[in-house]
């Protein structure tokens, strides 16, 4: 029976990533690189097939999904030819595509942000409906939102529902969509730092409801190499001193984060990982610079200054460059099928085993990679 | 009781810098930075105390040690004042040097190499002795030498012993300092790439005298980093393309490794890690050029291409800048503990879990440092 | 009235995007970046026009000039939709391929090269002719060859057209090709660092002929930057102890040069810049690594050491990464250029003054590339 | 005749290294590395000789220099056993400094700034007759301070002189320092990025008194590779599109630029030269971290995007690893004996000439390393 993925910024460079992706899998077209759930380690787990994964979603503007595929093709994101080879699976997914939230109450509607979650739900509703789905896991991709307010009806889910029907602004739209995801009785993963589920009330929704989630903030570069070294340092017992680094970002992830109140969510979520791994807090920076050039690729460069034995001073310095979309697209396909096994056998509220793919693991206080790999390796193989 | 530390290559920068650290440590002139084993996982593991080592050592040439710490001490490699104050310690050491061995055989004295191993035994011995030891560790820590030519007797105990009696060159000096220190009831590390105890006639020699051995070549730069990376890569299914390296050594060590056939031995054992994490082979090749002007320090950059999602091409790259005594010293000292406990522990025979320090792990098939790291604390942390 | 450029290696990566490039400035599908000759320094110096040029060449091998566009499109050196839309340039200049010369001598012909260089001259002059071309400026873009042995014809003019009358190897086929051009009144550039016309010989034969050339090896990367950044060294009095380089190459640029022997000459022509420059040798090697997977791209990290004031030691790295083809296309359109003007100009024997764009500057004692920037542009500027 | 240098931040690390570095060359312990002017290309120009050069300056704290000196031996700027060998010279210089200011109007004395001008003035003077000095220069190295507030006296000398007789701050103290060293008779350099003679009323006081002048903020780290690579890229008629930095500082200078104020006048200095050597913007930002661990160490990271033919996206990226103290200090000695001689040719005004020294060359509109260095070559060779 397939399953469906509902990707809320589904115009995106990532959904579309997502959507063709998974198509030229299907058709043959590639193979699945950087697909952590198709290596040996997972044969057996009783994961969805990706050639049994449905698309639809969510998203309030962006052109259809076939011309951003072909943008994405002319800057060198997916080969040029797959736009044209994959169109009618690019099409199929596009009529499955509903206008999202930006939070506001609905027009003409109910006052409160309740009525925009049900008719969001409804949408996702209806999906599973028409194409007669097991199950539907939601995956937030769209833009970060900057940091939300707190608000006391955030953390009980009572207050919250009551809130809800009253006008106002009580959840930031990544939240309205965790939430509408939730009532419709699907999975829901966090792919960016967006408030999204990571709410208490949430949490509390999503364990009545029977229903698995993850987050947040997917890590594909600085973090995930971050977490890969420091460990390192960590069982060598060298005294990290300093680490900084600087993110320049193309394309509207880039121009996003530029924004500082929403690159503070990323950099917030950036620098968890390092005093987790080493114990200890360091010095040094973490900037997130727009550079429009670079279009959908990102470079980072972080430099380490540690001290070794009788205090000499040493350096490691790395630069990666990546292409932010190829290195999401795999992982949205990995959680989709990883949450749909969760759901199916039965678990309920944050799955922290799913903390390898995050920069900040909710419901994981481990942020060393290999580790992280161990847990989910363990977590998939162990029978429902 | 104290433990005895016999260093082959004793007046080398490596030993040097052992000697020198180990007294400021005792003094409390300095922290354990770089010691693995002094970290929250060893504790209660029954290691030696780093203050009850004594040092001793062969070697065929080198000033005197407060000569090479005070020469040490001007590059930076120790702090400048270290040499006067742990004069009394390094002097100590110094009377414990004897003259080791080229590999041929002994001047006026029987023709073969076992009259060589009689001797470098029987002034580890002596040491032992003199200092009332529970046991000697030797560790070899002298300059690496080409790969040994293959010889029918490297792979029986007999044939080995019988050919040592009968003139001309059977091991290299590596090994002969091996034998000695087996042959002297010594638990042996190799620090370097050089043949030493990786013999199946030595291990023989080992498992039969009931005596623990460990090896080869440490990992403390390049190495270190490429199998804390290499399993990002593997556990996110991206496929790497290419792994190029360029190591710029000065010092002894940049001149040895800049003859080509001792080059191979270094080179040999640092493209081990990369096909044992990946599982395929890559392309890329490792150069190791001498730069004199580094003095002790040593750069390396390393250069990956990888595909992601859909064949897109990524990379990444990275400069290691480290001291390499420094690095090495307190190694040294971890392989030094413990050995000595698996030695008091009983165990014959190489000892896998030690793999985490070495390049080219004896023993142990796996080079993924995490998990090499976790090997390790586990074997520390079970009981004798 | 137009002027031909015959390219040596006309179906090369270097060749095919110098004719779809040239058609796309024509037809203005793209702007001129990268042509040092569209700059306002050299506005009103008498040059041809871009949109005056016709092109045609000799090969030996290699897939039709469409084929290898869309090869090229295909790796992203040319933007995707160029091939088509540039065919017919491509086609007619395809038409003007000839097959040209491994050096033996011609099959059932004359036994001596001579003869070799008569049909190679006489395929120049019927492009001449079918066009009425001005003049046709030859440019060497083939696969780098290795050091040519020393023969005594090589330093006579006289010599060696006797020579190679008879049997047997005088020339290299990029000299064969070098003594083609000038013997069809064709002013020549070596864009490698194959011997070319770098011969005593053959410099007699441009005067005697009134004829110029220039050469050898076009700086695109690694060289071009070391010419830049060595004089702020020693403008600086900076005192430059080590420079330490590693070139990875893909394509068949890199295939051909990790053949030792052409690599040799390739590492010549790079080593000949920084003593020239600083005054003094320095420590460090200089590596060319054939890494197939970066196809058309290529990376130089290279690693400088330099003592400041009071001996203290301090460091520069950079790492380059470009697309070599790309780099090279527009200087081979300025070398067609400016060597038609000396032409015109009558001007015979080497043109120190294009020193600018070569690692190895035939007649040009000088390799600061702001200089070298200052010698062209007053050399252009001066009335003929 | 000896000449004075009066150095405003006589105890911070440059003038400490400048003393102690003067010391060591007079003394033969050292070799002028660094020093521009005792290359080849200034023989002849009449400079006065290190070696008669005398020390003394304004500080408003801080250890006497030999403790200083014996600050930086310990953290490698100066060799270990320096401050002991050159203790009479530096205690020669500290016996010669006078207390400075902070902006602040004399205490007990009189109420305006001017009062702060006479008294620094009068130290200065002093300075001059006690040691019989045929001029003295004097240059600010003290801490950046942030831009100055516009003031409507800046722009006129009469209304600067009476408003400074009144109550209140006019001038920042790098200005009073600069109008004191100008009432004094003396020369003046700027050099950092402080105001200090930077203004239209200074301007006409240094040319009324017939005074040469300098500035401002000496190019020793990111921006003196800046303007050695960027004409590169402009003459080889590269697009760039992109130049990001990120600058890790340690040490006093770093905790100065932390403070956002003062690292604005920094940023303003850096971004100069890029939009004048490319001749238009460029996207990127520029960072300036304080990362105390560093130390007197500082790390540049530049990372450039540029399109080459058809426009293929191409970068490069540098590291640079330098020494703060003893990048500038030398070039301390250079201003000190340029502005000597300036003086000694009675040029009055702004010296363009000495643009080469600077990241903003007061005078001067070409940022052109090369060219730079040419003009000022030529102009300390033509004849007073």
């Amino acid at each position: 029976m397939d399953v469906g993925v509902w990707l809320v910024g589904a115009r995106g460079s990532v959904a579309t990533t997502v959507v063709a992706g998974a198509a030229a899998l299907r058709a043959g077209l590639a193979t699945p690189i950087g697909c952590v759930t198709e290596g040996p380690d997972f044969t057996g787990a009783g994961l969805p097939p990706l050639d049994r994964l449905v698309f639809g979603g969510h998203d309030v503007a962006g052109p259809p999904l076939v011309k951003k595929a072909e943008e994405l093709s002319r800057s060198g994101v997916i080969p040029a030819p797959l736009p044209r080879l994959v169109a009618d699976d690019l099409e199929a997914a596009e009529a499955e595509i509903r206008h999202g939230t930006d939070g506001d109450a609905e027009p003409g509607g109910a006052t409160g942000q309740a009525a925009v979650v049900r008719r969001l739900a409804a949408d996702i509703t209806g999906f599973r409906e028409r194409h007669g789905l097991a199950r539907v896991v939601v995956i937030h991709v769209a833009s970060t939102e900057p940091p939300v307010a707190p608000h006391p009806a955030h953390h009980d889910l009572g207050a919250l529902t009551s809130a809800m029907e009253e006008p106002g602004r009580v959840l930031p739209p990544s939240s309205l969509y965790a939430f509408a995801a939730l009532s419709a009785g699907c999975p829901y993963a966090d792919f960016t730092p967006s408030t999204g589920v990571s709410l208490p009330a949430l949490d509390e929704l999503a364990r009545s409801r029977g229903l698995p989630y993850a987050g947040r903030d997917a890590k594909t570069g600085e973090t995930l190499v971050k977490t890969a070294l420091a460990p390192m340092f960590a069982s060598r017992a060298l005294a990290v001193r300093s680490w900084s680094g600087t993110n320049l970002l193309g394309g509207g992830d880039g121009a996003t984060l530029a924004d500082p109140a929403a690159g503070e969510s990323k950099r917030i979520s950036k620098d968890r990982a390092l005093p987790g791994i080493l114990g200890h807090p360091v010095e040094g920076q973490t900037h997130i610079d727009h550079v429009p050039h670079l279009g959908d690729w990102k470079t980072a460069w972080d430099h380490i200054t540690f001290e070794g034995f009788l205090g000499v001073r040493m350096s490691l310095q790395f630069t990666w460059q990546g292409c932010d979309s190829a290195l999401a697209a795999p992982l949205v396909l990995d959680l989709a099928r990883l949450l749909a096994l969760a759901h199916e056998r039965g678990q309920a509220g944050v799955v922290g085993e799913l903390g390898f793919f995050f920069k900040d693991p909710l419901g994981l206080d481990e942020h060393r990679l290999q580790i992280q790999y161990d847990l989910l390796r363990a977590w998939a193989g162990s029978p429902a």
